[in-house]
């Protein structure tokens, strides 16, 4: 299970709005045959890996990430596979909500004869489909916040440089994150002011994430790197309903999200939500420090994931987070550590929200 | 040796203005007697543990922290009680710089006919024996500056709550530092409004560091702990020279210490200098973020302690530093990682200058 589990992660950022599922086929303590999710509209990971087994699948034992689905979706229904190639037993990590899975896939294998057990490894996979979970539950993509920062919480110092406060060991981590996410997400004035590309490189990577802009306005430079770059890699702009994308940013290939506005900002409930029904599944927020907050404000960090840097940039630095109104620390949320390591000379935090994981 | 120095780590705190010196006496592959400096006036380790050894020490290698004094100080010289002893080796870390030994205690011995070896295990030595180094080589004492804050770097609500940020496991990791320095420094804005005790507690420990503020008009509350607690542990106030102690103070046990004024503020430097004059070689500053600003700024943080929380307080919060005035990210001083850790729900980094450890 184990390795079905970390076969399916590989696809974590790739195969949205599906879910990442890993499958192992064990036959007489041999493996023989391991699939994952083929992308966006590829076959389940059970095919692949049956295909490989070929007749060895008689009799074999199966483990699987998720309930094997039941119903025709982009492709034929999983259950119906694994009886037809004979197997004994299929371990599963946990049973789909998805309402058109939801135990009836087990319950399809258990009719066909097929010994079905499930929860092996539960809580592991319940991380890796946070995403997937979440917008079943709540409509919305787990958000994962990131702040690369000086160790005093300053995104760049007081005159607004910010290349490079974390070392390049940061930097690759950062960009594997973004592999592992649907979308990378920022506000629009990190978007001005950094002019960013917002793609995964140096991982020899080829699937991108969508890249998403939140702009009450739109308000894009229209020779910025987003908008130039917009018919290769996805840009989605979050913007307000009454300030709908100029026709030269679509004509360059971005793609409008009309959302509610809150203030002087697009709403990031109502963004989030938009995305959601979109398809995305696990959202990675690179900044800057208002929409950073806004989100926390709004409670919809699910991981925080920390980088500090060996500086200090003191009282004048650009925050790391915007106003939260936070009085007192009661009011204040406490994310739970959930992992911390040296990278370069920088220090590596990851924090989790209690229900979220 | 490692045993040696891990005996001589014990006296950091107590010892100033005396390096803290473990010794190991070895015969015939058995450990026959083991000492430390004791107190800031009792014997040297090498004496203590001549006296455990007895007869046996006969012939026998010492380990020792750093080279063995030559001068008559609170102690007759150690060289000669080794001499007489009759030791066959003596194998030490490091020379004692100090003018009055300076590699005479290495001389004598060799003169003695003792087989003398330097320079084991001589990097962790030093690290040890920093803020004794510090004092003789530049004056003052060594500073460790501690930063307890949330993880976007704000040690306070808005409102002024910083009762708790950290967990208990953080709290009692400070008063183990605290019990490992001579000091304990905070500002006077610090002083008058947590109205700390500044002692360590629940750990079993006797000895207390000194209490140090920095207050340029001596400006503490007669009725706060600090003064009315001057008389049981010492509570030293560096104030400027023309706004001396006043005389209720003093009475209850505070002893002055003047300093030059920078701006509105008590000098750093001075302060530092004045301290290292009085004999302190290890101080833990504890904030608040003026004056640890003005060390970092000055360049007089040897060692630098975070502890995050897994809460963000947004921008409206306490910042753990105060201005730096630094436009770019070249002028700021990159720390070393020496040590991460996860310490109950937070997260404790260490970070180094290169030129100190």
């Amino acid at each position: 299970m184990q390795l079905a589990l970390s076969l399916g992660r590989r696809g974590l950022g790739r195969v949205w709005p599906r879910p990442a599922v890993g499958c192992v086929i064990v036959r007489d303590g041999r493996i023989v045959g391991r699939g994952m999710t083929d992308g966006q509209t590829g076959p389940h990971g059970e095919v692949l890996a049956l295909r490989q087994a070929g007749a060895a699948a008689r009799g074999a034992t199966v483990y699987v990430g998720l309930e094997p689905c039941s119903h025709h979706g982009k492709v034929p229904p999983c259950a119906d596979a694994l009886i037809k190639a004979d197997v004994a037993r299929v371990v599963s990590a946990m049973e789909d909500p998805f309402h058109k899975v939801s135990g009836r896939g087990h319950a399809r294998l258990r009719e066909a004869g097929v010994t079905v057990e499930t929860g092996l490894m539960e809580a592991e996979a319940r991380r890796d489909h946070a995403g997937f979970l979440m917008r079943l539950t709540d409509g919305r993509p787990m958000v994962t916040l990131k702040l690369a920062m000086s160790l005093d919480g300053r995104i760049a110092t007081g005159s607004g440089e910010s290349q490079w406060i974390t070392g390049p060991e940061a930097r690759r981590a950062v960009h594997a994150m973004r592999a592992r996410h649907d979308a990378v997400m920022v506000g629009g004035g990190t978007a001005r002011a950094d002019d960013p590309s917002l793609t995964v490189r140096g991982l020899g990577v080829s699937a991108q994430p969508v890249r998403v802009v939140l702009s009450r306005r739109a308000g894009l430079p229209e020779d910025g790197v987003l908008a130039r770059t917009g018919a290769e890699v996805p840009v989605w702009v979050c913007h307000g309903r009454e300030d709908p994308l100029p026709e030269a940013f679509a004509a360059q290939g971005a793609v409008g999200v009309p959302c509610d506005v809150r203030g002087r900002y697009v709403d990031v409930r109502s963004a989030l939500m938009a995305l959601g029904e979109r398809g995305l599944t696990r959202v990675f927020c690179e900044g800057g420090g208002s929409l950073a907050a806004s989100l926390l404000q709004a409670g919809l960090v699910d991981e925080l994931v920390t980088m500090a840097a060996g500086l200090a940039l003191g009282a004048e630095g650009v925050p790391a987070l915007g106003a939260l109104e936070i009085a007192w620390l009661s009011e204040a949320e406490r994310f739970a550590l959930a992992e911390v390591r040296p990278l370069g000379g920088d220090v590596m935090a990851r924090w989790v929200r209690g229900r979220s994981l």
